[in-house]
């Protein structure tokens, strides 16, 4: 690993504890009774822990979207041609009567003022200037896993760096809730790869459909990811990264890295994000307690990532598009919690009886 | 009947269904997979509907909370003692630091910019002037359910026709977008009572534990609505909310009608907004499609309701505060929904190859 790489790995610091439990005592005498907020009190003394006060007070929210592509893509994976990914790179930036971009994580991300990142992490196209693109690309392209690493270490590093230096940006640009999103067709099979490996699990036990394909090439996905984990035995996190991973995914595992080294809260979400996380986990523990599930999405297979690291999705409605749209429809959720216990009065300060 | 209230039922109209087909559409033609947003599609559609486009547009969010109390809640079917009802209606009228109103409800709604009425529609004390506080009760609190009719037919009609009145002022405030809540120490004795019947179910199938009542407790409350039930063999919708209904619940019935005559969004949030959709639709079979439920709540019977009324929730955050929480929560969802159809560009117009 490169230097910077572990420097960015080792500043990242447990959750503050001592918030945590006073946002507990603290929620024991918000008005209302006791544990009626259900699951959004824990998020909320989660928040309290990232945040390091009883009464966090997360503000902007940003998007960051990373764009790859695939060798694995031609062996067809997917339901889309690898075209799609620059394609929709264009949409993420284009002109609209509403605003920049056109596709979902935009419309989504305008409702709720999110600002909205986009960055070339090798996508396999002549991508047209534009000041909001953000260019970090080594390569246009992973290679096909199922052949030949999907990227070298030095690669590998390098991504991981953009990825943590674009989160930094968005973080000096005002951005407290930092979602992680990704486009690049055929990326559901690295992302089933890694968490296969990681997990120990067969693939037949975490490959879906990605994008839509049909029971025959699902099977078909099945065995590429079959070949793939038969070239190489390693469980090493950055080894199984470089081998079968692509370069948006390590640039999310940066931008993951880089906003708990921030002590930013980062909402995970979706399957080719979680692949990333359980990379993540390993290299750096404590990121598991500055990242916040968003959705179950229709993916088999996010289920057990999210079993392994203990995490707790927030809503389940079956998305299955990534670009972050699930991150963005649950900031204003982790935003909520946090209101909950910093805005709430206590019992005693409302005059409210209680037992 | 009252004449008004004949009026307001019958002039609920049929969502919008060449809208719908047209959202449909315009859906399969929009940058993203088939189908990739899951459930937000099946809302977005519906939202089409309410709002009579395929590119709806929905603003302003106000939640209405209905305040009343029980006579039921003197035979000990609640964990928390009646005076709360009133301190708690104080709690969201209050100055805080962040704005208007303590409560977990209005720290939610500060972080969507949704705006918060609060009604008084039968709370049991002498509640201080405040400019913000609609004041509609006709008696401090309803009669005890087990003993006689809670209500009299003209308070049970004069307490719709008020929730109907404060969401016609929501809505000439901007409100697209309304949920009811609730804040009622006893009243999920009430709305478990208005379930059992309407949906023909044992008690003990629908009956929880509210605020968080022990088994002893929860074993007196079913007998309490068993004896409830036993007065009255009706099923008559206006029947079965005076004999067991609270005030705040036919007010809420109010501001779900009128909503759904003005074709606006109602959210419904918990099990006790439930109890009141499940009259709504009784009188007004349109009712149904203009509301969306929120999350579903940990109260036992809410599904129950859900699957009579065959809505699908949008999370499950284990949530049993009432107040409409569960609701605010949702508003983002559904604003985003309505966003992905109105804002998103199609393969056409971005150029993204597709099958």
């Amino acid at each position: 690993m490169t230097d910077h790489l572990t420097v960015l790995i080792q500043s990242i610091q447990p959750t503050n504890r001592a918030a945590m439990t006073r946002a507990r005592e603290r929620q024991a005498n918000l008005t209302k009774p006791a544990g009626a907020l259900g699951d959004l009190e824990d998020l909320a003394a989660r928040l309290a822990g990232v945040f390091g006060s009883e009464r966090p007070h997360p503000c902007g929210v940003a998007v960051l979207v990373a764009a790859g592509d695939h060798g694995v893509a031609s062996a067809g994976v997917s339901a889309y041609p690898p075209e799609v990914t620059p394609a929709m790179v264009a949409n993420f930036l284009a002109d609209t009567p509403y605003g920049p971009g056109g596709a979902a994580v935009n419309a989504i991300a305008r409702t709720v003022g999110a600002r909205v990142y986009v960055m070339d992490a090798g996508v396999n196209a002549d991508l047209p200037a534009h000041p909001a693109l953000v260019r970090a690309a080594v390569r246009p392209g992973s290679r096909d896993l199922s052949v030949e690493a999907a990227m070298t270490p030095e690669e590998t590093a390098a991504l991981i760096l953009a990825g943590a230096a674009l989160a930094r940006q968005a973080i000096a640009d005002g951005a407290d809730v930092l979602i992680p999103g990704e486009m690049g067709i055929g990326n559901t099979t690295p992302a089933a790869t890694i968490t296969a490996r990681m997990l120990g699990l067969d693939p037949a036990q975490v490959t879906g459909r990605g994008t839509g394909v049909d029971d025959a090439r699902l099977a078909h996905k099945v065995t590429v990811i079959r070949t793939a984990l038969a070239r190489t035995p390693t469980t090493s996190p950055m080894k199984v990264l470089a081998e079968f991973g692509g370069y948006e995914i390590a640039a999310m595992l940066g931008m993951m890295l880089q906003g708990a080294a921030l002590r930013r809260a980062v909402i995970l979400d979706g399957f080719v994000e979680g692949s990333a996380a359980l990379i993540g986990v390993l290299l750096a523990p404590h990121l598991r307690d500055y990242l916040f599930p968003a959705g179950l999405c229709a993916e088999v297979g996010h289920a057990s990532q999210l079993n392994q690291l203990n995490l707790k999705p927030m809503f389940t409605l079956n998305l299955r598009l990534g670009e972050g749209t699930g991150g963005v429809l649950a900031a204003p959720m982790l935003l909520a919690a946090a209101a909950t216990l910093r805005e709430m009065r206590t019992f005693e300060e409302a005059g409210v009886p209680h037992g």
